[in-house]
């Protein structure tokens, strides 16, 4: 029997932990993705907002997986799967498989509103993150320069949609940048003068965690001056400001950090999806009738424990991966198949700001200071590479210590 | 006696001697600049070829600035001047000065050839520099993908055009990526074909420094397989290649270092102006016949004491700034002015790769690992910033020991 060739669309944190996990085995490993780089994710916000630099969290994909010499990285835009010709089609060529691991994310929804993407951008990869850097920073220079205090007020005002964790982090680092790293910078305006407005259609912050956090988090987010409106569906965004009920805010900045929607896999599979497009895989995690074919990470629907589905969380998205590769070694070595994916949920973490953050550990529950250094501690742990490791964590040093920000540079197409 | 304004265009080496030079002094400077940073241009090669970040070279004006608080940074785009009414005209606004001081660096020229730029960018500043990253790491990654051999090896040719400092520079630090740093991340190719060829049409590379240096600088970069080809002009540029002579080169990868022109300022000023567009000035850096308009940097021809206009230097921009700011301050006082300006010349230097490198300090031209030894420390020691000298320190340091270069994103417009 030839090696089977096992294709992975995706090298996120489910893509990349299979692609890993099966370095060494008895198949040829083929990873598509669109870009060169593997980013991590959670640290992003920390780009757009003038933190930290691209290169610090995000890794070649090749780089990474060098050492796996049975594993080849091919970097392309994959625009369809033939699920009876076992193919997966990109742009330019199409790439055969015997087995396929589709996860490929999720992207932001608009809530059918496709057309605020431009005036409120999400925050999905390093070109997003730059992108909004420039807006932000731009802000505070037009204010710097008008005359007129009603534009004055519209460019300091930034308003950020969704209190989820990223949208509680970009929040806070808004009004960090603005309050501690800007304070001496400009002479025209006061950038403490800036307003950071927070706002959530549901009843409260990082509702995925306890309301005991939630607690907390809001009156971390109230300390750094961030005005929080909560159970306000946004209706109306544009280039001016949004519309929040029947609040208008006009703001220059706007950030999406709300509505979650899986990528194109469903579509490309055409088979069963749920509400939010993710593909409903079975308890090992392929697709119904295709045991040939894995859908893992924000892109799937699989149920947890509690028969709800499992949350778009990066351990998740690696655990899962880890099991694909864990089973298709044992299919291809003829051994029994370990039993159906178990998420073991360790708990999940947010930071708000200079020593504020939450942790819900199941069994403990922190915020303040110790949880803001667990954060820390565990972020820098799972940064892909110890230099990584170590210009984040003196970064961050040097900016706790510097009340700085390191990389407040205004690139791009707009910067001319 | 009102305080006089200064107003200071461009916040390059020049620029920004300048106005830290008048810090604390009883006028009020405004900094205009289009962008918001200042960029330590001598290092910009290593962004364009993945060893370092933007942010480590670049600095935000305003916070170089921050404790100066006669000085107003203004971040917008210079369209014009007007000599009679004594105003520089942005796209949105006008600034009334009492004195002008003129530092808007240099621009490369095509011959005459405009159209070439976009298929052979040169580098200026940090979109550029990550504009040519993405180009390099692409045609690396296009031809990993290809099975057309005639199509893999034109993605595997890289052409630099121009073989003074930096031209030499990217041409090495194009072959280490290619021959160390990508070595092992290929499956289809080897990173080691590439063929990295520096055209001059000049007799010599680094035809500013001694022959000698030249010599050693053209045996390292043979040394690193850079096939150099001296004494030919080109005469094609196109998205395919280059014509260098009559000899053709199938290219997907053109980087322009030849040809600097100077900036806009002469059209402002509309004043004389040399062979390759540079304000003429007197000894004092005035323009004749205006004592209060200055021009410094690479856009003034200033003569040296030989009767040749002064090269286009970092530390000429960098004296001449402070230069002006002395004898600007003599002016207010009511002092005598200094006398005309000297440059005090301490050498030059280039690097090409691993432990090579050139120095002509005059009395002194070393080369080999000295020289590199000498390059690296003086351009730390010149780096603004601490935080900036330690990271690319550790940059370097870390890439000499893994053989590795941190910054191999493929980010921007052509990346989705």
């Amino acid at each position: 029997m030839s090696r089977p060739h096992i294709v992975i669309v995706g090298a996120g944190f489910g893509g990349l932990s299979a692609a890993h996990s099966l370095a060494g085995a008895a198949a040829d490993v083929t990873v598509i993705d669109r870009r060169n780089y593997h980013l991590f994710q959670p640290l992003l916000y920390q780009v757009a907002t003038a933190g930290l630099s691209p290169a610090q969290i995000a890794q070649p994909i090749r780089s990474i997986l060098r050492k796996a010499s049975n594993v080849r990285v091919v970097m392309g835009r994959v625009t369809g799967v033939d699920r009876q010709r076992r193919i997966v089609k990109l742009e330019d060529r199409e790439i055969a498989y015997d087995t396929l691991v589709l996860a490929t994310g999720a992207r932001h929804a608009y809530f059918g509103h496709d057309e605020w993407e431009s005036v409120a951008p999400a925050l999905k990869n390093i070109d997003d993150a730059t992108g909004i850097r420039r807006r932000i920073l731009s802000a505070f220079e037009q204010a710097e320069q008008t005359d007129d205090p009603e534009a004055r007020r519209r460019f300091l005002t930034f308003v950020v949609i969704g209190a989820g964790p990223t949208g509680v982090e970009m929040a806070g680092a808004i009004a960090e940048l603005a309050h501690v790293a800007l304070r001496y910078d400009f002479r025209a305006i006061n950038p403490r003068d800036a307003r950071i407005v927070l706002v959530e259609g549901g009843p409260r912050v990082l509702a995925a965690f306890p309301p005991q956090l939630s607690e907390s988090a809001l009156r971390s987010l109230k300390r750094l001056h961030v005005e929080v409106r909560l159970g306000k569906p946004v209706s109306e965004c544009d280039e001016r400001g949004v519309t929040i009920d029947d609040e208008r805010l006009e703001a220059a900045t706007i950030v999406w950090a709300a509505g979650v929607a899986s990528s194109s896999a469903s579509k490309w599979l055409g088979v069963e999806k749920d509400r939010v497009g993710r593909v409903v895989v079975g308890p090992d995690l392929t697709v119904p009738g295709h045991p040939e074919i894995f859908v893992i990470g924000d892109t799937a629907h699989a149920l947890g424990p509690n028969g709800q589905p499992l949350p778009g969380l990066a351990p998740v998205a690696k655990q899962q991966g880890a099991y694909v590769a864990r089973l298709l070694r044992a299919r291809i070595a003829g051994r029994t198949a370990p039993g159906p994916f178990r998420y073991r949920d360790y708990g999940a973490m947010a930071t708000i700001g200079r020593r504020a953050a939450v942790a819900d550990f199941g069994w403990l529950k922190v915020d303040g200071t110790l949880a803001w250094l667990l954060w820390g501690m565990i972020h820098i742990t799972f940064l892909i590479g110890f230099r990584n490791r170590f210009v984040v964590l003196f970064d961050w040093l040097w900016s706790y210590a510097t009340f700085q920000s390191g990389v407040r540079l205004i690139t791009g197409p707009d910067s001319h």
